[in-house]
């Protein structure tokens, strides 16, 4: 596996692989991988014949009150698992690489962002779609994975590249949970042994929706959102947010939603968490 | 010449010249073509192995009080010239096609754009910034030509390119005049005969400046600029702006100045015209 630091570098390495006629995919990370990254880069594998994964723990996206300078970090680890499940490259630029002390060039989504975790973090999504902008064009990608653990930001991802035309495919890999159905993310880290116990509470509710919708009706959608939050503070999480919408719109559920996203975020100790599930009505 | 009318055919194009190995240049025009326009196709040729020309006016750049549903347009002369001066494709979409109804995501520049015609046009350089990102996307370029008429925009888009890593050359060609001197636009056709002389007095008194900086030096910037202001609103001109930049970084002209730009903007009947000259201090 190749480890590749500078931009001018990952452009020349990509723009001679796709004159070579190879299918490229990149994989964009933060790092600190967990196998809820690598079953994407074993989806990325399984159609690419060239995997970049990408590790760059973007500031842009982080607000001056969160935790860009305690985010987890092991480049170590994060190489072999990459070498493991097969990536050709790991581009991981320093942060003087990728942003100029005087960029003025932004993307904003201004639609799909104004909820769920762009409500409660204004800068997110302006910091993500810049830096996957960026990502495709210094990696040229054929096709991008996500995953849908951030079911928001596959949602915007997938508009970004519609408005902009983008000639990436996106991929959205499922949410990978531990056994005991908690879901994987890097932030986990930050809980105790007890808070991890209590964090449970998220995934527990949103399971339990499953059996709330056939007994309360979608229509029903505040009584399902009143029972989630209820569940996740009596463990002793701060709720930022439980929303149901419509999973492809964001729009609120109406007769035409098929399927509808059911999600959370919140707070036990250090850790932000966030969790989804959604509901297939048309089964 | 080959017209091409949907994004999908146009990026289908491109993708199969680029795995030829060819190297692709585009020209963005919002058509009524001039010689300012076939000099940069004209400059694209000498340099490219496929020249596309594209032809939109991009409805994104205009406030509704502006001159959209009157903007000159002229098709067949504009295939004519695109084929005269050697174009291999004109990509000429309809405005349906470039933007659906429900678009969220668009790009701002929030440094150089806070001057001159961004100060009076506040959505214009949104509009530029997410259409020639949107024309990147879908023609594929290695490189790109703008005229060095808008000024302004030239230096936007290339720090479009840089921030978000386009793996794009910004190519500027020289801006192109009349005999008279006058600027060539394709708004120049909303002049009467009259008012056509009257506007004569921008480029006039932009390259009476020349001599003007030798007689009150740079420093007396604010003699420049007045002297300029006067001989246009004297000729009926109304004046939007009359400034004096660095020519690199649109900051105030200092010591470490080595080019400085001269702009105007002034309306002569229903005419916006704008024009520029550059100096070089080191000679």
């Amino acid at each position: 596996m190749e480890i590749i630091r500078t931009i001018k570098d990952m452009q020349e390495f990509s723009r001679q692989a796709r004159l070579d006629g190879k299918r490229i995919a990149v994989v964009p990370t933060m790092g600190y991988l967990h196998s809820g990254h690598t079953s994407l880069i074993d989806c990325a594998r399984a159609e690419a014949d060239l995997v970049i994964v990408t590790l760059f723990v973007n500031p842009t996206q982080f607000a001056p009150s969160e935790d860009l300078s305690t985010y987890p970090r092991d480049f170590e680890r994060d190489c072999e698992l990459c070498e493991e499940h097969g990536a050709d490259v790991l581009f991981a630029p320093p942060s003087t690489e990728m942003y100029y002390p005087d960029q003025s060039v932004w993307i904003d989504e201004d639609k799909l962002s104004q909820k769920l975790c762009g409500a409660s973090r204004p800068v997110f999504f302006r910091g993500v779609c810049t830096v996957v902008t960026k990502l495709f064009n210094i990696t040229l990608p054929d096709f991008a994975v996500f995953g849908q653990k951030d079911a928001q930001q596959a949602l915007i991802i997938k508009r970004l590249v519609r408005d902009l035309n983008f000639p990436v495919e996106i991929i959205i890999g499922p949410l990978v949970r531990e056994e005991n159905g908690m879901a994987l993310s890097s932030r986990n880290r930050y809980l105790s042994k007890e808070e991890r116990q209590n964090a449970l509470s998220i995934s527990q509710a949103l399971h339990q929706v499953e059996r709330d919708i056939v007994k309360f009706h979608i229509h029903n959608k505040e009584k399902i959102m009143t029972a989630i939050s209820k569940q996740i503070s009596a463990a002793g999480g701060e709720i930022d947010y439980v929303e149901i919408y419509d999973a492809k719109t964001l729009e609120d559920v109406s007769e035409k939603s098929n399927k509808i996203l059911i999600a959370c975020a919140a707070t036990f100790g250090k850790a932000r968490l966030i969790d989804n599930v959604v509901l297939d009505l048309s089964d």
